[in-house]
């Protein structure tokens, strides 16, 4: 009886959230999918796991009281502007201040010509808005960016992986496959390329292939977008030069503050030849009318009142000794059979597992041992990946990393008795876009 | 030789601004078009021009001093957290916090079907994301908000306008409308509805009409979103009660900080039925990841720590007397033949000039006379609005919106002249959507 009400209970609960509005959806919400590792990650943010999966960057390095006043600051100064609505395109003033920071990378640009988003991912999300019909290709690396997937898969994009080394991506392999596209009536819309410091394998375009890229797409006719939000986080030398610093008519360059100041803000942007530029801002202002003044304005203030550079330069040398503490550490506890890529700056390794290995069968085990990764298959968009996974090291200190990789090490090393005792490891999973959560990125 | 030269200069000047591009757009970027009112409102901007266009809140009335303590003390104690990343979905304290106020309208709602926009307007961007494909319905009235007019046309919906009148949306018009529309065979998605101090015309859907809007709404299947930045400014007695207050499944409710504390941090917010909330929930995070954690944080700790309700009651009372100083200076100077609606809260009045006049046409009269307003075809998008223009009372000083007023009667004058001696005023502009600035929130 009472197990019969408990029943009726459940039915009635289940029932109420059963999807009334199932068939009135757009098509496009078809592409819109919840990542089946979702759940996993709210089990692997509990303290006790090391988290090699986020992409958080390591805020606590700022100089906290700085910022404070800074704020303060500004409400005190300019708070009737700070509080108001701003412009679509975003502050005149910051864009200047923008345009200071990308000089570093050889790039020469007027205000007048960048858009202030939303993060860098609004950037993405507007670009795409603006060129992608449903069915239109999208090259991309191979992996590439979850957040970016899911925005070409929310806009009905067909997105066409590229094969990439550790120089980057693979100029003969671009020019096959957009030629083999293009004889087949496909449209490319454009090439969407992490060149430095790549999220997630980590590997950076060398300088002779990204003249070769620029060439291959002004050949091909297509638009090459541009994503650098690791650029200045490199551990060796000077900033590399964009791409963008050579094409101006046919990049658009996405920046963002978030990994060189704090997320928290999201302030990032594009820079775009004049005519997108306008359609960014209309696309902009149909989307959010306008970006927070308020954060807007203190990035700004923080960039004309600190030293922004010096700060870049800490977090450069913290990443770059995580890093360190994470290759360092795989060498020492991976079995025979795993391999990875050593960045030069960014926040991430891709490793490849030994043959038969799965890591997303992987990834439940792995949290059940407290440590957490990314399984490959998110960074695909063609099912591609399930013998790969992306390890962050930007935020955890170095002894909880090494600790990290030694759990890691251990369900490998299981795992890989499984597959010799019973010829297969754990059933794979059914591979699909992983919508990111928002600390994937 | 001077002059040909200049010439070639110029052709090369133009040259640079051809789009390269055109042809490439995805569809949907044709309906992001630019309003033609834009270069006026630039001017409109200048300090000597009565602004009686923009809906800009008046922000310097809230105690700037307690704002920046307050976000100075958000970085002081919750740094790391307020500079990261956050949820997609947003911020749990201020979701509850949110129900809090929302239950001044009656509504009773779980902070787990709330959603954090980048201002309501992307709450707006996103429902139109997950429902509209090309050629979909969307139902709204006439006249309505120009930015939810942009973002629909953004998505190449059909917007059908019902007539409302001075009670608000006619129900009899609402029922005949989905009728025809769906007999005929059109995918109607949802109503969209500014049930109270509604944006343009400033006036409110009475109690009577209330449930039978949503009665013809559950009858015919159509989803209603009730966008309500307003509905905690009236003038009169306690809140109304919301639309979704009474069918929890049936309405998407849209919510907004920007008129009540301040819109330069950004924040609004959708209620949704649950499966809608997912669906909002993967928009969000494909559009931006997530909205900013610091700006989020600023608005929980202010409605933590301050009086917010007594600080809604000063911008009532500061927004009542700027609505009489407006009302009754049409009084005092409008000539014969123009009529308005008399709000009960909210921002706006919308004025219907005598027969044969165009609001476009007497807007750049009124620039150069120093005052400025919204011609009325900007909240249609079937062309329809030429005799009417939306006044704001919420950003002048009331002596400055009675010299407006004033200057604005002086123009009508003078066009009723020319019509009365030439027999028509100056000739109509093409009609359109008009995107929005910002400022025409």
């Amino acid at each position: 009886m009472t197990h019969e009400l408990d029943h009726g209970r459940m039915s009635a609960a289940q029932g109420s959230r059963i999807d009334a509005y199932i068939d009135r959806y757009a098509a496009r919400a078809a592409g819109m999918v919840a990542s089946e590792v979702r759940a996993l990650f709210a089990v692997a943010s509990r303290p006790e796991v090391v988290s090699l999966a986020g992409g958080m960057p390591y805020v606590t390095a700022l100089p906290l009281d700085v910022v404070g006043e800074l704020v303060a600051d500004l409400v005190a100064k300019r708070g009737p502007v700070a509080l108001q609505y701003g412009s679509g395109q975003g502050d005149p003033d910051l864009r200047e201040q923008i345009c200071e920071v990308m000089r570093m990378e050889g790039i020469e640009a007027g205000a007048d010509d960048v858009v202030v988003t939303v993060g860098s991912q609004q950037a993405l999300d507007l670009i795409t808005r603006i060129f992608i019909d449903p069915g239109d290709v999208v090259l991309a690396e191979g992996p590439s960016y979850v957040g970016a997937l899911g925005t070409f898969s929310a806009y009905q994009a067909k997105v066409v992986h590229v094969a990439m080394d550790d120089q980057g991506l693979i100029p003969e392999s671009l020019a096959q496959t957009i030629y083999a596209l293009q004889t087949a009536g496909s449209r490319i819309k454009f090439l969407y390329t992490i060149p430095t410091f790549q999220n997630p394998a980590g590997v950076t375009l060398n300088e002779v292939r990204r003249r070769q890229v620029l060439e291959i797409c002004q050949r091909a006719g297509v638009l090459v977008v541009e994503d650098n939000p690791y650029g200045l986080l490199g551990f060796d030398g000077e900033p590399l030069r964009a791409l963008r610093a050579d094409d101006p008519e046919g990049v658009v360059y996405l920046g963002s503050f978030s990994k060189t100041l704090a997320p928290g803000f999201r302030v990032g942007w594009a820079l775009a030849p004049h005519a997108v530029r306008d359609k960014l801002v209309l696309a902009m202002e149909s989307a959010v009318l306008s970006h927070s003044t308020f954060t807007q304005l203190a990035v700004g203030q923080y960039l004309a009142s600190q030293p922004w550079r010096e700060q870049i330069k800490t977090f450069r040398e913290l990443y770059r000794e995580r890093r360190d503490a994470l290759l360092n550490s795989l060498e020492v506890f991976m079995p025979a059979g795993c391999s990875w890529t050593r960045p030069a700056g960014g926040f991430f390794v891709w490793m490849t597992l030994p043959e038969g290995l799965d890591s997303k069968a992987l990834l439940p085990r792995a949290v059940a041992e407290r440590v957490a990764f990314v399984p490959g298959t998110g960074f695909y968009s063609d099912g591609g990946g399930a013998q790969h996974m992306r390890l962050s090291y930007c935020y955890p200190e170095p002894d909880r990393i090494r600790e990290g990789v030694r759990r890691l090490a251990g369900v490998i090393e299981q795992e890989l008795q499984l597959r010799d005792t019973f010829g297969t490891g754990t059933a794979r999973w059914h591979a699909g876009i992983d919508t990111p959560g928002p600390d994937l990125a």
